[in-house]
């Protein structure tokens, strides 16, 4: 195996590993020996259930999170040198994406190490293949400004660029918002404008979900506290 | 299994499909007696690779591309409406991002039909996470513009969003021309600009290089017919 960092998807809304990694992931899983995690308990579970028979007291793991020193960073990609692959495991989902992972990519690609991303589940990409929006062109805006302000503005920005480039807007909000953003979005944006509201994507309660913010304004829902991805498209 | 409009991933790059595809993929494929492909030849080669035994003559294909006619879409949910499950194949990696498959969908969330996404290889949000780039924010423009004029606008659009917004900028170019892109973006961009070239992700010449343009300027690289996404960030 290529001593190299591997960038290795997790599961989301605790689905099964079968149904969203592939077999080659496991196969890689089960021969590293060191790896850079955003929560070594949750990391230590999910290695568990890619494999029951996997090691874990023979496994290094390093903590990489929002707390971390940048300087300690380097030192991560140690075992590399010593011809050991690295892999790093995120929370949720495909990790360096919007997490601190990103910061030890930078460097590997700074120290010419080889990277090598996996396939996994991107809440992202499936959120836009469901809803039937220009996959052409498309943002991600991650989080909406929370400043009442700054966030009308925003709002109003996505619509232009909507308008004038035909490019979809993909964005989230903290969890126990969720209602009163789509709330939000159907007062403030014009009633034909459509909006795809994506919810629990690969969970048991997966739900996505095109209308014009018009049929949003008329419809019963409930999507706090439920991992949901929002995407504006004309 | 649920009457549903299924959105199946393709390998990329003639990968293996262990590598690439969870096992539930496969399992969905096995089932499904109605597709809407772009190419039929490569859909069915694409259903054997997946499973050696499926009997490919039990199998309706619907063409949908960029020649059909739009009147013909809402006919090829109709299997649906009877209780059986449609799948949706692209040519290569995730279906309904930018193909025509994206207004199947756009009909079937319109007439309330359940999608569901499956897991597959994405290789923007791949080139992504092997960047080391900034994935809170990022766009993707597909093709840059070829008149000379608009295309060297695009880039200084470019350079702006990336400067004033932190927005990694991801785009595409037609195959041949891979080679000059680079070439044009490292006389026409800032030198400290970093810029990430991903090419055959998940096949056996994957190579994701992230450095600054100054650097490209001094490298040997060949591109040249290799599907290829490239990158910008500061």
């Amino acid at each position: 195996m290529e001593p190299a960092l591997y960038l290795i998807p997790s599961t989301m809304s605790d689905s099964p590993v079968a149904n969203v990694l592939p077999p080659l992931n496991i196969e890689i899983v089960r021969e590293i020996r060191h790896y850079v995690v955003e929560n070594i308990r949750t990391a230590r579970r999910f290695l568990k259930r890619c494999d029951p028979s996997i090691d874990i007291n023979a496994i290094t793991f390093t903590t990489l999170d929002e707390h971390t020193d940048p300087a300690e960073v380097p030192a991560m990609l140690a075992p590399i040198a010593d011809g050991q692959p690295v892999g790093v495991i995120s929370e949720a989902g495909c990790p360096a994406v919007a997490d601190p992972g990103a910061d030890l990519v930078a460097v590997a690609q700074q120290k010419g190490v080889t990277v090598v991303p996996l396939v996994g589940p991107s809440s992202i990409i499936m959120a836009l293949m469901a809803s039937g929006f220009n996959g052409q062109t498309f943002a991600f805006n991650g989080y909406l400004p929370h400043e009442s302000r700054a966030r009308t503005e925003k709002l109003h920005e996505m619509e232009r660029l909507i308008r004038t480039r035909r490019q979809t807007q993909i964005f989230i909000e903290t969890p126990y918002r969720n209602n009163r953003l789509i709330a939000e979005l159907v007062s403030t944006l014009p009633s034909g404008m459509r909006l795809c509201v994506a919810s629990d994507i690969t969970g048991p309660s997966q739900e996505i979900i095109t209308l014009p913010l018009a049929k949003w304004a008329k419809r019963a829902y409930n999507y706090d506290k439920i991992p949901t991805i929002f995407l504006l498209y004309s």
